[in-house]
Parts: structure tokens; sequence; C-alpha cells
């Protein structure tokens, strides 16, 4: 994998900022990165992805390996090269805190920077906000469903490639999931790491007993896959083995991951039970997404703790957002577009959210510079390219801080479900007003022969 | 992003190794890597990703700093942290080649190795060919539909992380995508790379055809996006400036980014022809999938290539497949599991595929020592953990191989709506009875007090 990032861009970013360049656009710029509406089995979305963000932003540097590459295409000026030598990010983020639940149209962060500098870094900052977004929104789904039975990551495998899953795993761990199976994503962000056994290990013995036998003696108190080939057979060898054996034979729980979850975990709660076993946990497996968790727990399934993996590990209700990071004000003055439903809301803006007794009520889109009542979402993080204290959040805080925040979303709001209205979003006058003024502008200047 | 990937595995993968260097079950196993079922909307999928396993496989190593990650656990004995120390994979790999068409339950590759070794790597394989079969798949659905037309990749800002949108990018040239907007990608790959402008280039400037007048400049044969304020009016512009601009204003093309394309291609067509600008060409980009690339080509839309983003680049309507990879042999003994709905086809297997006047008919999938009508599909690639020339194989002949296997596949099969029939693909006799003697084998260890 690749450590230099400066190069992941799209190549017209770098197309344009070469432009930029030749024209001496050197104003500042304001982009505002949003989400235009929300996934129909989203109520709202966990911001997540900023931490990324901030240490691209410090660390992006045009390596001479990169410069090389892009002289190769032809397409750039030596003068232009050179200034990408020297590149440094030097603008000011604003950004709603990791972990707060936010909705369409608000800015999760916006960035104002010398245009040029603003502009490469879209195709990065979009990729990394987006991902970690879709995952964390989706994570809380299921942290949701599980009504404090804890979740656990087992999705590595099936995500998409090796970043995506090292970004889940801390996406994953601010939506509220306890545990990751991703060894890596444990040494990089500390984030605690689970597992069991898989169906190999008990494949690979002739006897699924000796296979139990010989995993508890290594790891007692471990957690055993019951289901490879007849799930209360297996349970069955558990306890008898756990009879004969005794203090040698300790478990802490047993994985089913296959067949009707409800109806063998509870005959597996019942077998345990008789067997004087009720502490052994079960955990259950296999093709779950929070629909189907909501179900069982619902129905009072006696499961203590979910592993979920693809489902959750490419979103795959809802794998995209449709997220834009758009230029709303450049050289001072507002910008938007006029394209067919593709609004932009122009100038730097706040977000206010307005609580009543701890519950969140509305939230006002407005101009930075206004006066509204409730909490502003949004702060500054970075400054002359450096990050602020603001912008250095533990991840443990990060987690923290958005438990802390769902609890104060209305319930239907929070719930998997559809709410019957969703979370009110306004736009406040002033704010509407500029957006008024600015398209009147940029219609008269299409209106000019 | 991390360049080391020794610990990008589950948990438990490092558990089980322990327990089988602890029991001594060093016996040579098989995994298979197969999927279990072909999602809804894949008639067949474009296996991809062998290159980077067989290179994630020459490479393997665990550093000092993962060592002391794995020891700060708790769980590792210092014996079996010295055995990873000096671990290298020793194993054999047989894979079909990149770019093979396949089907449900035929593996795409096979791994023989110490059971050890084989286990460890099964979460980087796996999620190296799930993501890129899932994206080179997909991909060659929106180049089937474009019938010819180029299909350039946009989609880097909404794929899952840097590694997927990296690895998008070869698969993507591998299912026969023109080029990509990410530059990484052409650096590290060496695929073409292409790119217009954005919204937020036309926005910085006061006037529209200021934009466009300075940009053409800087780049002749430009493609200019012409949507930001009013498609038609935008047109009108280039056109404008071209007959006042002459020589110095050349474009190649007009990008359209919202609206209903069809229409507006066959407007915008109609205008640059009244201007004698018939070489000029339209492209266009915004929300496509193969469904509307199809219906644009049906209606003769006058378009001459398509920019996709999102849905191509997290494969909107099947971003994952159930993959598996399984243990299917250890100890020269043929294993399964019988868990409900989870059939594993035992020992190594070859895939024979039988054509007819260069068209494939049939597959069957045999035991590996069986002589089957029709060529086998999966070969030699790896021994003794180094690479075979099988191995290695080029990008473009890969991208070259795996179109001439697509045009030998059945209109109905290559078409995006789902085959009358779907495709034929059986199991030999001698698998078939094979796979019910290890049944009886297993059932029998289960009936045994």
């Amino acid at each position: 994998m690749q450590t230099n990032l400066a190069l992941f861009t799209d190549l017209y970013e770098l197309s344009m900022a070469q432009a930029y360049f030749d024209e001496a656009m050197t104003e500042k710029a304001v982009f505002s990165l949003f989400v235009r509406r929300l996934p129909s089995r989203r109520n709202y979305l966990l911001a997540c992805g900023l931490d990324t963000v901030l240490d691209y932003l410090e660390n992006l540097r045009f390596e001479e390996e990169d410069i090389a590459y892009l002289a190769s295409l032809g397409k750039f000026s030596e003068r232009f090269l050179d200034y990408l030598r020297d590149f440094r990010f030097s603008g000011s983020v604003y950004a709603v805190p990791e972990g707060t639940p936010v909705f369409a149209n608000e800015p999760l962060l916006e960035v104002e920077a010398p245009l040029l500098e603003a502009q490469i870094i879209e195709t990065f900052v979009m990729n990394q906000m987006h991902v970690q977004t879709v995952l964390a929104s989706k994570a809380q789904r299921l942290v949701t469903a599980a009504e404090g039975r804890p979740v656990i990551d087992f999705g590595p495998r099936r995500m998409h490639g090796v970043d995506a899953a090292l970004k889940a795993a801390r996406a994953f761990y601010i939506g509220g999931v306890a545990a990751t199976s991703n060894v890596l994503a444990g040494k990089v962000y500390q984030v605690p790491v689970a597992g069991t056994m898989a169906h190999s290990y008990i494949q690979a013995h002739d006897d699924e007993r000796e296979a139990f036998r010989n995993f508890v003696h290594l790891y007692p108190n471990t957690i055993l896959l019951v289901d490879t080939y007849d799930t209360l057979e297996g349970v069955r060898r558990a306890i008898e083995l756990s009879e004969t054996l005794g203090e040698e034979f300790k478990i802490r729980g047993v994985r089913l991951d296959s067949g009707d979850l409800l109806k063998l975990s509870r005959e597996v709660r019942q077998l345990l039970d008789q067997a004087g076993m009720s502490h052994v946990e079960i955990l259950v497996s296999g093709g779950l997404d929070e629909d189907k968790i909501a179900d069982l727990v619902a129905a009072q399934a006696p499961i203590d703790g979910y592993g979920v993996g693809t489902s959750m590990g490419v979103s795959q209700d809802a794998p995209d957002l449709d997220i834009a990071y758009k230029l709303c004000e450049y050289a001072g003055k507002g910008r938007l577009k006029l394209s067919t439903g593709k609004p932009i809301l122009p100038g730097r803006k706040q977000v206010f959210r307005v609580s009543d007794q701890g519950e969140f009520q509305q939230d006002v889109i407005a101009r930075v510079d206004e006066d509204q009542p409730g909490r502003p979402l949004l702060e500054a993080v970075m400054q002359e390219g450096k990050r602020l204290e603001a912008g250095r959040v533990s991840l443990e805080s990060a987690r923290a801080y958005a438990s802390e925040q769902l609890a104060s979303l209305p319930d239907s709001v929070r719930a998997i479900r559809p709410p019957e209205s969703p979370y009110s979003v306004k736009i406040s006058s002033r704010l509407s007003d500029y957006q008024k003024e600015v398209e009147d502008r940029v219609q008269e200047s299409m209106e000019v022969v």
C-alpha cells in the first residue's frame, strides 16, 4: 500500500490547480462538505473521518517521484511542478466533532484556504469523510438494534480493501461497536480486538471434541464455534467435555453461525442451563443486519452478543452517500451553481442545534456570523495548516461524545425505522436571503451578452 | 496508510495458528476461495485480485513492531511469536487468471500450504479477491451497456477508502474501463488517467466565459463542463468563443453532469453541429449506472463517452459477494462442514470450461486429477512461495484476456439483464461421490459417542 497520498486526487484537481496558478487566482476560497440527502434507511448520519483528514492536511507533500510521474503526463509546467514541490496546506478547517449526528445539507466541515489548496485536497477529504461517515452511521444502527448487547466487527474480509477495513474499525468504535476482529486496527487505533475460532479449525481435526478440548486447553474461557456439523450436537459435546474435564474445560461462550438463530439460541440456552452452565454466553453471527438483530431482540432471544460482518462492513443497504464538497465562496463573494437539483448554500456557515430538556429539537443552518439560539456545531479545528486543540480528540473521547449526542436524539430519529416526521432542519432567513442574492448575481452574469 | 500488512488479519486466524502450532498440526491443507451464489444482478463475475494476493504472499513478514503488539495482547507464547518472526509463506496457489468470467461455487483460487500458513492469509486473500472481483464485475456491466463508447472512472471520492480506489482502478481497467481520474492509480498501475474540470473552476470565475477561455488557453483540445449554470447557455458560450477566438479556442468536447441527459445531449449535439463543430464530443456524467447508460444507448443519444462515479465505485447494487475461503482438505483427507446452507466441495478441484465454436457452453467442477473435456481454468501460479510464470501477467495482458473471454460468453450471460436460463455449471460425478464420501465420514464421527 501507498504511504504518500499526495497523488490520491482526481486528475482534474491538478489541472484546475495549474490553471488557478497560471491565472494567479490566489484568493481565499471556502469549500463546504455536506450530504445532499439521507439514504432512505438513515434517519441521521454520524459524522466521522475528521481526524484522518487533519492528519492528511498536516502531512501533505509531493515527493520527487510524484513530481516525476506528473511530469511524465506532459500536462504540467515546470513552474507549476516547482510550486507543488513546496506545497503545504496553509488553510483553516471548521468542522463538527467526530460522532456528531448530522442531517442533509448540514456542513460536516468547511475548508477556508487559498483556492488551489482547497481544491486539490477534495478527493481525499471526500473519500475519507464519506467512507467513515457511511460506516459509523451504519454501525450505529446495529448498536441501536442490539439494545446494549455488544456488537463486534467481523467484517474485514468483505470490506472494500485494507484502508476501508482499517478506517471502519475506528468509525465503528466511534459508532458504539465493542471490538473488531481486525488486528491491524487494534495496533493502529488501539481499539479492542476480539475473535473466537473458525470452522476450519474444527474441520482440520478428525473429531470435533478433540478440537474443542485442544482449543480450550490453550485458551481457557474461550468461545467455541459449535455449528460446524450440528449446532445442538456441538453444544452437547461442549457440555459433555465440561462435565468430564471440569476445571480443565472452562468456556466463556458458544458461537452459532448458521441456521435459525432464534430457535437455536433458545435450545442452546436450555441445554446449557440444564447442565448448570448458565454463565456460558451465546454469541451469534452469520449474515446479521440491524433488522435481524432487532427481530431477535424483540423475540427476547437469549443472545449475549452479535458478531457482524458484511452488512455492516460495506453498509450494504446504503454503501454510499450523496456527499459533496462544493465551492461556496471565493474572493469574498458567495458562490453557487444552478445545475438541476444540486443547490449550494453560499458562504461560510454554522449549524445551530436547539435542545429542549436535553433532547435535540431542531437545527438551523445559518451564515457563520449569525447569532442564533442553540449550540453551534462547527468549530475551528485547524488554522494556518496546524491543528488546534479542538482538532485533537482521542478516539475514546469521540466515542464517548457520540454516545452522549446520540442519547439526545429524539427516540424516533435514533430508531432504525424511519421516523413519522423527520428531524427538522431549517435554513436561517439571512442565509436564505444571501443565497437568493448570490443566485441573482450569477443569473445576471448569465444574461450579459 | 500502512505498508506492512501482516497484521491485516482477523484475530482468530492468529489464535488458531497458535493452536495449530501447539498441536503440531503441520500437515498440508487446501483452502478453496469461491462465491456461494451470484447477486441477483450479476450473471457472472470477473475474477480479479490475484496479482495483489501473490504480491502479498511473496512479501508477507511480521516486523518487530507487529510482534510487540501481539505480545501486548497477552495471548501468544514466546515460542509462537518466535515462529512468526521467521514466518514465510511456502505454499502453492492454483488460480483462474485475472479477467476470467466465473460462476457460483467455482474456485477462483485454491491455496495448498501447511495449515497454519494457509490459515493466517485468509483475511487479506478474501479481502482483496472480494473487492477487486466485486469492482471488476460491476465495471464490466457499465462497459457492456456503453457498447463500445468509453467508460471513465470518476469514482475515487466516494469509494470505500484509498485502497479500494486504487484497486478499483486496476480492476476497472481489467473490466474494460478506458481510464481513471485517480492520479495515484495512474502512477502505481500505469493505467491511463483522465479528467476535465469541476464546477468549482467555473464558479470561482465571475464569468463562465472567462473560465472557459482561460482553461482552453492552458489546455487546448480540452473538455469543458457546461452545466454549472445552464447547459444550453453554456454550450452557446463555448460556440461563441470558438467563433470569436478561432484557433485560440479549440475544444475536444463538452461534459454534461446534470439534467435530462438524453434531451440535453440531443439539443447540445444540434447546437454544436449547426455551428460546424460536429467534431466536438459529448461526454456525460452524474449518477450514471448501467441501466441509465443502456437506456441512453438504446435511445441513440448522441453521447461519445460516460464518466461514472459512485454506482461503479461502490458497486451500488451489489457491494458485496457471498465469498468464502474454506478448508476443503487437511492431511490428505477431504474436509467440509455440514452447517445449514453452506456446502463445501472437498479436495483440490479443477473447473473445465466447454466451448462450442468459440462460445462457452458449460462448466464442470471436478476433482483436480480428473480428465474432463474442456479447458481447465485453474493453473499453478505459485509454488513454494514463489510466483510461477503463469502468476506474472501484466495488467494489459489481463485486460486483453478478459476482453477475449467475455467475447466468448453467450450474449444473454454477458448482458446486463438476467438470462432466461443461467449458464450451466455442473459438478462431476467423481467430485459429487467424493463429497458424499467425506460427508459420510464426518457424519460417522458425529455419531461415535
